[in-house]
């Protein structure tokens, strides 16, 4: 049955914002904004960074000194002509009157804007954050508990198959070789390309998808695509990667591994217990 | 050690985009568009649609008729004058000349937008959604894999604690209450309410969290805040929730106990076949 609209309420529009190469200004230089620096960084945008240097927390420092991404500006925030060709604004500083100050200026310029612990200054806010690759999860409470936000990532990030981003940045390149081969957009091509895609992601697990090489997508691509089939890992040899996940000791007894020999031995002592208790019969 | 500068690279920044009460008008009404819809509604935000009514889908119709959020136009995108007084803009139509003038018409006018299909047309990107009451988790494979993403939000959801979507909107509740008990912004009374509230979600398992009701979160207030300290579920007579969900049948065989089961049918064969047989020496 579809979802009730009645139950559609309270929660936010999720979205993975593109930045390449756009400007984002960030005020503030201490812990909260070199957390935003990152997340900016990894969507590939440019930074101006606003901050006195006397406040910047040591990671923000690393950043400056690594990214050649980042202009910075040794002052506090100087006004409108800040906010000239930019395309998002951060701000995390202690200055409530100032930080509302820039949010109305954003505001008229349509610039979105984020303000740190002022919840209605704020056209959007972070969530709790996985990423693993070009795999990348968000976790948000809608506001109601960001400690239960970490702990659920925490549980999420447990569960997540082991080398799920790697599977992802492989079938990226996979799907990337079979368009070079079999090039063209849309129509009936698009579509068999799209499906076998899928039918190997379906076929495969995950530790075999991030286990391709270059050699072996391209034994997939000769024995699978142009076949109109999908082999198995085994089949074009592979597999080495199960193996390596199975041998691992450190998660050998993860997952269904540890109950499943913790029943073993308690079934082992139910029914010796059982089988050589006296009997009374 | 901190992460590398050099590792940031090729993701978007998630973001948990705020459109209480705003603007979203919506061009086409298929299948893409229906659930467009309804991560709009989620938000709280108001629906322009505009899509002729012979392409819509049944989903949409079903929308259609049960919100009263969506102002529905039964006709064709029809210019600029579409745009005045909306916040953001998402086109799911076949036609991929007039979704990339809507874009542009868009971005001159600095309205967020995201046009189905055409990657560079969009400010933002849809991944793949889970939500259960205020928790939304989202997963983005920055377009690498959508199958991918699906078959990981699969596993995140066998993985994702039973209840959890109640745990976060209890513990929203419990804040709450905690605020009207003890008011005021920041300072050390608000240090002490947030090391409280960490304190209980930590040391709460999330299914005894979700049990709590209105009464318990009374008991929990007077018996923890009051007197600084966290007490246990079973303290304030609490831990129903627990024993309902260990003898629920859908979830009994789940998670570890399945493989422990059968480790102990294996454990009971293995003995039995060991100790019944008949002996050689």
């Amino acid at each position: 049955m579809p979802p009730s609209v009645a139950t559609f309420s309270g929660g936010s529009v999720l979205l993975a914002w593109q930045l390449k190469d756009k400007t984002v200004l960030i005020v503030g230089g201490g812990d909260v904004a070199s957390g935003r620096i990152e997340s900016v960084l990894v969507a590939d945008a440019f930074i101006t960074l606003v901050a006195p240097s006397t406040g910047l927390h040591p990671l923000t420092r690393k950043y400056l000194t690594e990214s050649d991404r980042i202009t910075y500006h040794d002052r506090m925030f100087a006004g409108p002509q800040d906010l000239d060709n930019v395309d998002m604004v951060l701000t995390a500083i202690d200055d409530v009157e100032k930080s509302r100050e820039i949010c109305a200026m954003c505001r008229e310029r349509r610039i979105p804007v984020n303000v740190a612990d002022i919840p209605p200054s704020c056209d959007f806010y972070f969530g709790s954050q996985i990423r693993s690759g070009p795999l990348q999860i968000m976790i948000s409470t809608n506001g109601q508990s960001p400690k239960l936000a970490n702990i659920i990532r925490r549980k999420i990030e447990e569960a997540l198959p082991e080398h799920a981003g790697e599977a992802v940045e492989k079938v990226g390149e996979l799907r990337n070789k079979l368009r070079t081969r079999a090039p063209g957009v849309g129509g009936e091509l698009g579509k068999r390309r799209m499906r076998w895609m899928v039918d190997v992601c379906n076929a495969w697990d995950i530790e075999d998808l991030a286990a391709l090489d270059g050699d072996l997508m391209n034994r997939l691509l000769d024995d699978g695509w142009e076949k109109n089939k999908v082999p198995k890992p085994e089949d074009i040899g592979s597999g080495k990667r199960r193996h390596s996940a199975v041998l691992s000791p450190s998660s050998s007894l993860s997952g269904s591994a540890l109950p499943l020999a913790i029943g073993f031995i308690a079934g082992i002592a139910a029914t010796a217990a059982i089988l050589l208790a006296p009997t009374r019969r």
